[in-house]
């Protein structure tokens, strides 16, 4: 089984054939190298670091081959994941997260004794848990400040920014050394499609905050940014750099109704077998909510998306529901769709897809590996 | 750590104390006890058997404990499911879900060669193939047929079932020795509160089809219903044999707002630590969707919860958002509440958001022990 899947080939029962079941997550390893590529030339065209999120993926094997096409380290969400990569083999990474516990902050003194490590703070009680525990251990812990920029969740609001990086910056221990932000798809506080502009307004309000900061005497180096729909755009800003991009690695249903890639740049599907046709216009798969994320639910601006996946090869066919294990999905009569089928699906949310699974069956020249997901369940 | 987690004990500190650190979820054995000897309790009070559906705690030592308080055996969704609660010691599995795939029943005749097992059909494919693979292993796989009795998800229609099922009891290898449901708290098609009605109108449905089949030729022992919030008015019905509720070993958000359960019966709680408070009123925890499940949102009929979890202790706080690794949680700006304080929150669906974690943290009075989740992702 030498055949590279792509979007037309049928591909499934000669892969069911090799002994795996469904349902399960493949992975097109041709589609994802040239996702890595293509978000690394971007990077590097605008001077920027590209540090991507291995939130999607969860596999160390991809976050190498992301810093060896040019990243400069990675970004985790949690310590848990940061260390699952540490032991990896990824020697830079940045827990971007408010680190917030007394356990937690001796375990990023820990980390940061094996490689580079770099960790969110945004108030002063983490700070002084995080300076404790890098006095204790003898190093200078480097951190950045985590800005609120719209998303309305973590972050220190800009207009508080300079007190508070004060703060921290005066604190034994650490190493103030950036600002970092998240907030996706944002123009004036509300979702929107104007990628472009939501980009810069995020660069510029992030270069703003650094130039405050610095002109308060607080030494501000790096200037971090999310997203991938947005993290081209914020590049543009002079003053970013640095993006964290994480879901273009594989790119899902979400990125392409937002217009960053194409439908056969999706390099992540579930496949499922249909275990029921009850009547002529509904089908049942064997995936449900423990198969497919439910986060990014269906009809909710800016995107509108309709159902929980699209199904290749059914342009017609809507996923409706989902229950635990059962996947209801609307077809035509006239379609020919029957139990012991097998449907390839690209998920709305890729990230909290691969999260459900333990382990990935990745596509490639050879055939099919299966490659435990080493950062699944990483949440502490 | 000798103590019992109740409602009103704070806890949090001195577990975490022990070295385990949040997100995670915590149970709460004493109540746990309660849960299933109360169902048992009441599945002996009706002369059903009780066969608990494992997909709530996902845990060999639970499903142990609800055999030896009664239950006939156990209910699992997939086959995975199932081998890993045989592997735990459980000897009488029905896998109430229609089995299709040749490699599958394959898996499912070596099954029932190792306990008694029964599994789920709804249509000719998956019934010829079980029938294939149990002729090739010299069994007789007992089967039960799925009826589709108002969830319109998998089951035959009641009008169609007497032809499948003549079909099916003619095939070798196969043994039709019942018909199962399930559709939760639905009254004449649409969601209820009604509950007792619920059950009833299900109970009487499954109770007519069994006589249908009996009538037209096909032995039928086995009448087997849902669910937790409608099994025990089911269970009155006559002719109604076995229920398989699920969610009461643990109770949950939704069990309580169907009236089910008291607050203080829900055994499963996750533990999160404020990691923000960017805004007087607004606080973020260190869980997210990779945290508590999203597959049951806020505003929907007919429960219409607030909010994605019930925070103990600060009644009026509304669990508002989630991305991945964020919880956004509005309280009142008067509510004490800073970065490092750990929230035990009841989730809104517990069987999805136990499927989430590596493992669980069990209390009891020798303290907290952690557990594997060991059918955690058991969805193939």
């Amino acid at each position: 089984m030498g055949m590279e899947l792509n979007e037309t080939s049928a591909g499934a029962e000669g892969l069911l054939a090799e002994g795996i079941d469904t349902p399960c997550v493949v992975i097109r390893s041709e589609a994802v190298d040239a996702n890595i590529a293509a978000m690394a030339a971007e990077a590097a065209r605008r001077g920027v670091r590209l540090r991507p999120h291995v939130k999607t993926h969860k596999l160390p094997e991809l976050a190498r081959r992301q810093v060896a096409a040019g990243a400069c380290g990675i970004t985790a969400a949690k310590l848990s994941e940061a260390e699952v990569m540490a032991d990896g083999g990824i020697g830079d990474i940045f827990v971007a997260y408010p680190v917030v516990g007394a356990a937690k902050a001796r375990r990023a003194a820990e980390l940061a004794g094996r490689v580079r490590l770099i960790v969110g703070v945004d108030s002063l009680a983490g700070a002084r848990q995080l300076s404790a525990a890098a006095e204790a251990a003898g190093l200078a812990l480097e951190v950045r400040l985590e800005i609120e920029s719209g998303l309305q969740r973590t972050g220190v609001p800009p207009e508080g920014a300079l007190a508070l990086a004060r703060e921290i910056a005066a604190m034994p221990g650490l190493s103030l050394t950036g600002i970092f932000t998240y907030r996706g798809a944002m123009l004036g506080g509300a979702p929107t499609l104007d990628l472009r502009a939501a980009g810069h307004e995020e660069g510029r309000l992030m270069a703003g905050v650094a130039e405050t900061l610095r002109r308060g005497g607080v030494a501000i180096r790096d200037v971090s940014v999310g997203s991938t729909p947005t993290a081209v755009y914020a590049a543009e800003i002079d003053g970013v750099t640095e993006i964290r991009p994480g879901t273009y690695v594989f790119q899902d249903r979400m990125q392409t109704a937002f217009g960053v890639c194409r439908p056969e740049d999706c390099a992540a599907e579930v496949w499922a077998t249909v275990v029921s046709r009850p009547a002529p216009d509904r089908i049942v798969i064997d995936g449900g909510s423990k198969t497919f994320a439910t986060d990014v639910q269906p009809d909710k601006p800016p995107l509108h998306l309709q159902g929980f996946g699209r199904v290749i090869g059914l342009p017609h066919a809507v996923f409706e529901r989902m229950n635990e294990e059962h996947g209801v999905i609307r077809i035509s009569p006239e379609d020919t769709c029957e139990p012991g089928d097998v449907l390839r699906i690209v998920p709305n949310h890729i990230c909290s897809t691969v999260n459900l699974h333990g382990s990935v069956y990745v596509s490639g020249k050879s055939g099919l590996r299966r490659v435990p997901v080493a950062a699944r369940g990483c949440i502490q």
